[in-house]
């Protein structure tokens, strides 16, 4: 596509969005659930569609160039996979209106009254891999705030998309919601192009590698919402259950060992090596992963499967296994093992497994990470379990939204001050000039 | 100074605010109410050094290098300004805490309680001009907000600027904040280097002209909060009430025109050409302000003073005048009005002068700026004029925080999860798997 449809696009998005800041819950309820039925009218189109995206990716399979586990995700005739993807919009449907929630509100003199109000951010990029069906998903997340989107999902699933986005915004042409909402492109050079254009654009989401987040914080002026790394760390305190310590251990290993939130570095107190490791490291080595032991962790282990047990180096620490791995590092106490995770961590989710509260405290307060667990599993670390219904994505930053992100990521807000022809000159210090007042005011019963 | 110099101020900068976290608000009361103290005790020390910025500004505004104004905002001396200065820091000890708010909470099992709980950003760098006391101003929110900050002021004040941070760091010495929580830097090739720092620097705040904050935006992946432009606009509608028109038009136009909350543009609506518009410009003509016509405005003016008025050309509807200038369009309706604003504003604040409530409303919903007016002065957009006491800049980002910013933009959020070793395999759709409970917790008596 020339840079000249690039801008095209991204202008189109532009005034569906300037037209979003007028819908009401109740047009983007009637919008969400007639991209329900036009989909589901659609369902064999769209499978016919998925099943050359299928052929064409076994071809590449057999090649060896395309894994199999992002096979099977492309797949969306499998089991309740389309049914489960309708209930999802309808799930979004249901959630409470992220936009026009008052949030602070203030009389600065009779008759001027200011309100913060919630608002889309406006124009979203998101960009996503393999699994066609997030298209669905964000649309109607970026529908719900009343954000217009562009998106780009994966090349494999080029044809299911194009019959995904085409369905949702035939469906759009039927309500208020421009179909110019919801875009799709399929290229890295127009995501290249894109990321230039923040004249249009508010905000860049990445689902997916470390690389192609990293690769999109490195070339846009526009904010980034996402995380590159989640290098989450477990940390077993002295006064540490040995029990929950364990549970907590595995769980937060071997749960999913691929998801972001999975843990990548075990710290253990030094005080408790000949009672709380050998449990541990046993547990995890049952489950089969391979542990890379720092030396002291190392001579107090019995070598019960060598093959599961290896020395650490330095970059351990560093590394997201995304595996049935794990680093294991002594520490001295709480201390050293907040330093270490705020050294080496990425800032997503940190545990610790301790029964002393003061301790517990003290690593949730220092511990600069977007989740600080006690007792507690990393894996709880999801947009889903946090009770939000949906989940956009999950966000390293230290502005806007962090840790897993729900609709509130997606609004910003706005300030209406509403006057009878106030002005500043008659506010001031001296004699015969008005004073603030900056009273509270009850917005219980206003609608701004 | 040298990279690895840099380098050193950056991670000092992070150790103290990872010590930061642990400081209550009684730790930020000591520490301002200190800075207070010692800053009265040193200042003549402080009066002396601002003395010799002074004589060496004198030699640059009498060679012409250096404007008188800006000269004059260098001065410490004049009246009251180190007392405000000081009642300024008092004010922001007053101030409610930041940190520390629960704005989110969920009972996710029985035993495992998820809370969103305010902490401070981390690290910022503050880029400012002129002014020196601006460094207790920023530092003092730095404090209130529990981050730390590396400061960079203009050239002119370096000694004024040099003898407050001493002194400020001095004054934290005796608490329990570590004077590296405020460093102070001299060079742009200083400033060049840290913005290379993301990995160190949370959020950068440029505080300063246009080409500045262009610069900073356009040099660093580190979150900038500010604005470029503030190029606002006010609207009078055709059921304008004429007296309010003209007030509304003239303070956000002449009440202080170099500040960025001025207005620019003056939009009419068709209608009232003949009824409004004389009104309106005789009042800004009187006021001295140059008007820059569009053809159909200038046809419907008698010219009373020539030197004030001129056709416009297209870029005086993209140029902040920051002066006693404005430019004139004429608009068929309020859509055409929220479509100039969007395509040639800034986002910073925007006004509708009118009696029709159904025309204001679809002005401030549709226009997209961080403040949006109905019959008010643009010039309201303030933190101070808002409530919050004080402020950190004005945004016109779309994320994190937008218009006037007050401690609240100094804060992001952690996640805290107290469990009670509660793993995610226990929980499902499967049976004998828990159910997420996500029921919401009465905060009121939880201290987290």
């Amino acid at each position: 596509m020339s840079t000249e449809n690039i801008v095209n696009i991204a202008q189109r998005a532009r005034i569906a969005a300037n037209k979003l800041q007028y819908v009401t819950t109740q047009d983007k309820s009637v919008a969400l659930n007639k991209i329900i039925s036009v989909l589901a009218d659609k369902k064999q189109e769209i499978f016919k569609a998925n099943r050359t995206d299928k052929e064409n990716a076994e071809i590449l399979v057999n090649a060896g160039t395309l894994s199999a586990s992002l096979f099977k995700r492309l797949d969306l005739e499998k089991g309740d996979k389309f049914d489960t993807m309708l209930k999802g919009v309808s799930d979004i449907d249901q959630l409470p209106d992220p936009t026009g929630q008052i949030t602070y509100s203030c009389k600065l003199d009779e008759g001027l009254e200011l309100y913060r109000v919630t608002c889309p951010v406006g124009v979203l990029l998101v960009i996503f891999e393999a699994r066609p069906e997030v298209v669905v998903n964000i649309s109607s997340l970026a529908i719900k705030s009343g954000n217009a989107v562009i998106l780009k999902g994966g090349k494999e699933s080029i044809l299911s998309l194009a019959a995904l986005s085409t369905a949702i915004q035939s469906a759009l042409a039927d309500t208020v919601i421009p179909p110019d909402a919801i875009q799709l492109v399929e290229t890295r050079e127009e995501i290249k192009a894109l990321l230039e254009l923040d004249k249009y654009i508010d905000l860049v989401v990445p689902r997916g590698s470390n690389s192609l987040v990293k690769y999109i914080q490195s070339n846009t002026r526009i904010p980034v919402l996402g995380h590159a790394d989640g290098l989450c760390s477990v940390y077993v305190d002295k006064d540490a259950d040995i029990d929950k310590a364990v549970r907590v251990v595995v769980d937060s290993k071997i749960n999913y060992p691929a998801a972001c939130n999975a843990a990548e570095t075990l710290l253990v107190n030094r005080s408790i090596l000949s009672t709380h490791l050998i449990p541990i490291t046993t547990a995890l080595q049952k489950a089969n992963v391979k542990l890379h032991l720092d030396s002291e962790s190392l001579s107090h282990l019995p070598s019960i499967d060598s093959s599961l047990i290896k020395e650490c180096v330095a970059e351990d620490f560093d590394t997201e296994f995304l595996d049935l791995e794990i680093a294991v590092k002594v520490v001295g106490d709480v201390e050293e093992a907040i330093q270490h995770i705020n050294s080496h961590g990425s800032k997503h989710t940190d545990a610790i497994v301790t029964e002393n509260e003061q301790v517990a405290k003290r690593f949730m307060q220092g511990v600069d990470a977007a989740g600080v667990y006690w007792n507690a599993s990393t894996r709880f670390a999801d947009g889903f379990r946090y009770g939000f219904g949906a989940e956009v994505g999950v966000s390293t930053n230290k502005t806007h939204a962090r840790g897993p992100v729900g609709l509130e990521g997606l609004v910003i807000y706005k300030y209406k001050l509403y006057g009878n022809g106030h002005i500043v000159e008659e506010f001031g210090e001296g004699s015969g000039k008005k004073k603030y007042l900056h009273e509270k005011i009850d917005v219980t019963e206003k609608i701004v």
